[in-house]
């Protein structure tokens, strides 16, 4: 079950190469690993710069099925992540204390979306969208576009979810700009975005000095099936993930054998007419599963085990089950809802714990761009309450400036009146 | 500005071996380090843990000062940590599709409690109590005991914050055997708590196995004053920061000259009375400074560049400061609220972020020993609207089995009726 995302030498050698570079050379580093390694030329990074025109150039020349398309699931993306806002509060104690916790929004976010093959539209909303609702007051996005091009999708989707900046760089000078800043680009507080082993590594190290989101392992889908949907149904829902790569993990766990020789029967059947049946029979033959249980209870502990990323509910009864749900990512619940659904337009984010995390680690969320500073203010009786308890238990750790600084506050008070422990 | 908190060649090398040893042979590793580091020989890791009933005796024999203080902080934790609980939702759409998110406690927390000099009962009741709050199922804390020696204290505190087990267990051999789980000790699924060297390389490398609070870097505080507290309380403020060791950072924002010049002389006049004088000396030394500003204005830009881990306002009127500050893991207002109240008994948590990461991290609080799972149930109608628009979305992408398995829920629904997109 374990996954080693750990890189090896020789990537690690090169990120540390590149961060060094873009962290003391800035723009004049950045101009040469992108004419390197993306094949394009320019004389300064603001010439890397897409402008709002051009990306509304390239949502308005979207043929408006496409259009359509996006700003449906931008919209419906927006209206769930608007539900996971954190509020401010605070409360007043009898004494006239306050205690409160202060939300703010994180300020400046870099969003990196990957090149290439895999450059996903949907990956934009997902990683924009929740920092915008979270009122991030700056985003800036970097991808690559190795020789000059890039996917007018991913223009349209950044133009969608508003992006404020948007640079054609990629690769680990793209994670070291965003973490140290350079003469154009300004250094980010945190940088999202999936990407490449190069990425992943560059992510690592930047962690500290910026925060990140969790470095993802490979795509993984659980569907628990009580027999009763359609065979061909299930077969190409596990067909869907293990489209994304050959290390994706496809799993089916059901209580009826008979049912799983429907669905091996189906896989087999459907598989030549996929377009990417080599990929798929590669993920499937090293990684997939059909799993037979006792019966729904014993898929449950199978699921809280595995704690999958997606978990699809392909049952009658979904919601009987779920109770029994511990670990998962994202769930869908019934025959209707298709995981893929999730990985659009459903509305929840599909950047999902993997490779077992979500036993401790939640979807990105709008919480992810947003901090928390805890507040104090005490009333004269307060801090007189407070600096007796305070200096008691700063003595019994031996640390006496903090009990003489907690100390002082319970002797001006005292001068005005004695309140009771 | 910069803390380098990376770990040495030596110890991660010591770490390495460690963890793989723990991994590969359970219990018996972790005898043979806890007979080499803490001199303690034991025949079984059972003989290592901390009944319940030495725990209670631990609190009974307290002083009944200390023993009414560490019950009186616990209470104001936990009262405050509730406020910080996040519920489940879930809303319901014209079309009756249903759209949640699930929010559950972790199972198994570990909780490491540094031995020796930094054995702090408050470090329990901070690191315990949110996860008692959040609800989690088992809470294992591990601290070493040099020599068969352990704080009373710090069995009084794990008595009073309900620990469900705790064993005697220190270092890097502790994080390997709450991340990898042995016979006596079952895995767990977030590993929080402060420790030295060794306990931030190990924690950093089961990272992902596991989930980890932040490493924290040295502690910090700035204090702004307008010049009107008595520059006895702030010299005293600042000391209290730098007696935690040589690395503490002690600042103070000021836009009167004078007064710094006050609290610079009450510092000397007081610090050799101070118990820990050669270190507050050598922190002050080293990283200390008085900060002359224009204006609260300009003291407000310092603060949040500098983000820090805790920001003392100690002015007549902090509230309209307050609006200015972005940035900062706790904020102490008022000239009677001493930080070192949150270090004890205020409520909010003193495990904060430090070096400053407070521009993206948030102080530990009941939401870290939470997670969140997102739910999709889709109406008939619902399917129908979102697969027409996830296979256009996923064609975009060339994913042509997320298309077919969007598609099969929009003929099945069109079976029925054809609902509007």
């Amino acid at each position: 079950m374990d996954w080693d995302s750990g890189a090896t030498g020789q990537v690690e050698q090169v990120v540390v190469e590149i961060l060094e570079a873009v962290r003391r050379r800035g723009d004049s580093a950045v101009l040469e690993y992108t004419a390197r390694f993306d094949r394009i030329t320019a004389s300064c990074v603001a010439e890397l710069e897409i402008s709002p025109e051009r990306r509304a150039t390239a949502l308005d020349r979207l043929p408006s099925m496409q259009r359509e398309a996006l700003e449906f699931a931008a919209e419906r993306i927006r209206a769930y992540h608007q539900r996971q806002k954190t509020e401010s509060w605070s409360y007043t104690e009898p004494d006239g204390s306050i205690l409160g916790q202060q939300v703010t929004p994180l300020e400046r976010v870099g969003v990196y979306v990957p090149g290439g093959k895999a450059a996903y539209p949907s990956s934009v909303l997902m990683n924009v969208l929740p920092a915008r609702v979270a009122g991030v007051d700056e985003i800036t996005m970097l991808a690559p576009a190795p020789g000059g091009e890039i996917n007018p999708l991913v223009l349209a989707a950044a133009q969608i979810a508003r992006v404020d900046r948007l640079f054609t760089i990629g690769g680990a000078q793209a994670i070291g700009v965003l973490a140290y800043g350079s003469e154009t680009i300004a250094a980010v507080d945190k940088i999202v975005g999936p990407g490449n082993a190069y990425v992943a590594e560059a992510k690592r190290r930047v962690f500290g000095q910026v925060g990140i989101d969790m470095i993802a392992g490979p795509s993984e889908i659980m569907v628990v099936c009580d027999g009763q949907t359609d065979p061909e149904w299930i077969a190409v829902d596990l067909f869907a993930q293990a489209e994304h790569d050959e290390d994706a993990r496809a799993m089916l766990v059901c209580p009826d054998p008979l049912y799983l020789d429907q669905v091996q029967s189906a896989m087999e059947r459907l598989l030549p007419a996929m377009e990417r049946s080599e990929i798929i029979r590669a993920a499937l033959n090293s990684r997939g599963a059909l799993i037979c249980v006792r019966d729904l209870a014993e898929a449950a502990d199978v699921v809280n085990f595995v704690a999958p990323e997606h978990l699809e509910l392909s049952l009658i009864e979904p919601e009987r089950m779920l109770s029994a749900v511990r670990h998962a990512g994202a769930v869908f619940l019934g025959q209707n809802t298709a995981e893929v659904f999730g990985d659009y337009c459903a509305g929840p984010n599909h950047v999902l714990p993997t490779s077992r995390t979500a036993r401790f680690a939640s979807p990105l969320g709008v919480y992810d761009f947003q901090k928390r500073t805890s507040l104090v203010r005490c009333s004269g009786d307060g801090a007189a309450r407070l600096g007796r308890i305070a200096g008691r238990l700063a003595r019994g750790e031996g640390l006496t400036a903090h009990a003489r600084s907690a100390e002082y506050r319970v002797q001006e008070s005292d001068d005005e009146q004695q309140p009771p422990l």
